[in-house]
């Protein structure tokens, strides 16, 4: 894997790079959708192509139950399994077992865990997590880590980041023992809670090991956005430059454009997609909410600014109707509709930087987009 | 409208024509997926052109409760609301209200009923049935008819055959009256249940009227198939030779290949795609129910014999994987494999009888198609 930084914005930390990957360039700052069971929801491979997406994130959890991965390593992996021949990001399943709060069991040396499907009872721990993630044959791959909750004490965030630490070390050491081909990536992940000198022992000890690019985990998890931001800030100076940070599972258009500004490249979120499933669309002044009565005979677009295939085709009220009627193609509208504004203010994103005028896009996100919940 | 009729199969009665409608050709034999609720489920129409669907059949009870019929008129009619510029053919409703056997009341008036929805109140006449569907704008729309059930006596079938010829000459004068633009096109339907002199008076009668076309309704409602066929064949000779013939709501493949070679133009049913959300995918050879366990890990496509973008991309075993997972996606491969299918068999009906060789098609279907439910 190579990481191009190629240019700043210099107003702000932002940064324009460019990751070489087996599976083709991913240009960063970079949006991720998530395609949790190898199928973005309600989206064809052609439809996130037509999107210009660029990488996609899957999740080993779900992977590792069903189908399992052997399966889709038997079938030539994830890109071939489910047809999509541009990169692919896994996750290493930490997060997802970790958030089965009554059904695992941690100790040092992995997590024994009960499946959400049938009950069934497995043991992940930072070996079986590269060799599953291995078998999807990702691009790139995730530590397994200790995710911690909040709040947390000081004492409990670092007893999680010493285990993520040392989990850390184990999973490179797995990596390279079963570097076959050596297409793969793994990438490390920073825990630490929300205490700065945690984040940065946690960021030394990383950086110590080498990973060709440094996650920024347990954020997003419950704590204030301001607070949120302040950790990133204060660890990102802390990061090695010419690797690319990756902010896992972050978040609204506007936290993607706040922490671009403090040197972050790349992000996943399930929001665009599940919240397109549910009726919530983006707009550049907020959302809308399509079940509502007041859109039946509404003939504009979900946003007149946007230039999406959807907005550029249906009305609210056939949107609303889809919806009302519990239609599919509620689901794969409002979906295309949600993956083209994210991408699209990547875009603008990308744009900004160019023009050295980061701040300005920040100050128009901090202007303009109420808060999304 | 204009009907061409340019070519006879000769060694059965199938024939070749193309229908000249306002939004466009169809070529004949057609068969027309169903689109409920103004969309074939889980289907864009840019899927569906890609699929070189011709003709959408749409529902006028569900689009009349929901979204009603006067948004859909508001919005520029079924073709604008649902962004389908080629030819669309609506029922008139009939059909679906007398399906719902506890909640109607027939007079000769019309059909009062009770909305499957909320159950609010609605009175459906010749007249209002006319009303709707010229608010939906279809390119072809349907007298409303008195639908009978099976087994049936002879005086029901009487009765119901003479009312629904009292509707079709009330529909035939409202459609002109209210015949504005005069692009719409209003079909009379047969009636008669299984007795072929009911069903020679019920074409002479709308003969009598004149339609541009004649559908056979009233069949497919549980009698045995060599029953409909029969029927079918009987009834032929009594019909326009330069009409074209839609027997509706028919069938399967062999269904549809049978009605051909007995010398009907026009199809629609929703076995395709209902099939398709439940799993049961047609191949040449029958059928596969995909969520079967000796899937898992087949790397062979649906049927390796089909050309559609299905059968080229993926696995049984990822289409398995994606239909146990509940995603949404197993709804749209499936159904995109399906609508080929019958397209497919489209396109070879219409090969065979610009060959003069439809016999052999007939044979082949008879010999290699078992029965679907």
């Amino acid at each position: 894997m190579k990481f191009e930084l190629f240019d700043r914005d210099g107003r702000t930390r932002a940064r324009r790079g460019r990751l070489h990957l087996a599976h083709g360039v991913v240009e960063t700052p970079i949006f991720m959708p998530v395609g949790t069971q190898a199928t973005v929801k309600s989206m064809t491979p052609d439809q996130l192509r037509d999107l210009q997406v660029e990488i996609l994130l899957c999740n080993s959890y779900h992977l590792y139950l069903r189908p399992g991965y052997e399966t889709v390593a038997r079938l030539g992996g994830l890109h071939s399994f489910m047809a999509w021949d541009r990169p692919i990001l896994t996750d290493s399943g930490g997060y997802q077992v970790f958030s089965l709060s009554d059904l695992r069991n941690i100790t040092d040396d992995g997590v024994r865990f009960k499946s959400h499907l049938d009950g069934s009872s497995h043991f992940l721990t930072p070996e079986t997590a590269v060799d599953i993630q291995r078998g999807l044959d990702s691009d790139i791959m995730m530590c397994l880590d200790d995710c911690l909750g909040y709040p947390a004490t000081q004492l409990e965030a670092e007893k999680s980041m010493e285990r993520s630490m040392v989990w850390a070390e184990r999973c490179k050491s797995h990596f390279e023992k079963t570097n076959a081909g050596g297409r793969q990536n793994l990438f490390g992940i920073l825990q630490g809670g929300v205490f700065h000198d945690l984040r940065r022992q946690s960021a030394e000890r990383l950086i110590a090991v080498d990973f060709p690019g440094y996650a920024i985990g347990g954020l997003a998890v419950g704590e204030p956005k301001p607070l949120m931001y302040e950790v990133i800030e204060r660890i990102e100076g802390h990061l090695p430059d010419e690797k690319p940070r990756y902010l896992m599972g972050v978040g609204t258009p506007a936290d993607i454009v706040e922490a671009v500004a403090l040197g972050v490249d790349m992000f996943d979120c399930v929001m665009p997609t599940r919240h397109a499933r549910n009726g919530w669309l983006f707009t550049r002044t907020g959302h809308i909410v399509i079940r509502h009565a007041k859109y039946k005979d509404d003939p504009d677009p979900i946003d007149t600014a946007c230039a999406c295939p959807v907005c550029r085709t249906y009305s609210r009220a056939y949107l609303r109707h889809l919806f009302a009627a519990n239609e599919i193609l509620s689901s794969v509208l409002n979906t295309i509709h949600n993956i083209f504004f994210y991408l699209d203010t990547i875009r603008r994103i990308r744009q900004f930087i160019e023009a050295h005028r980061f701040d300005e896009l920040l100050a128009e996100v901090r202007r303009e987009s109420p808060p999304v919940d």
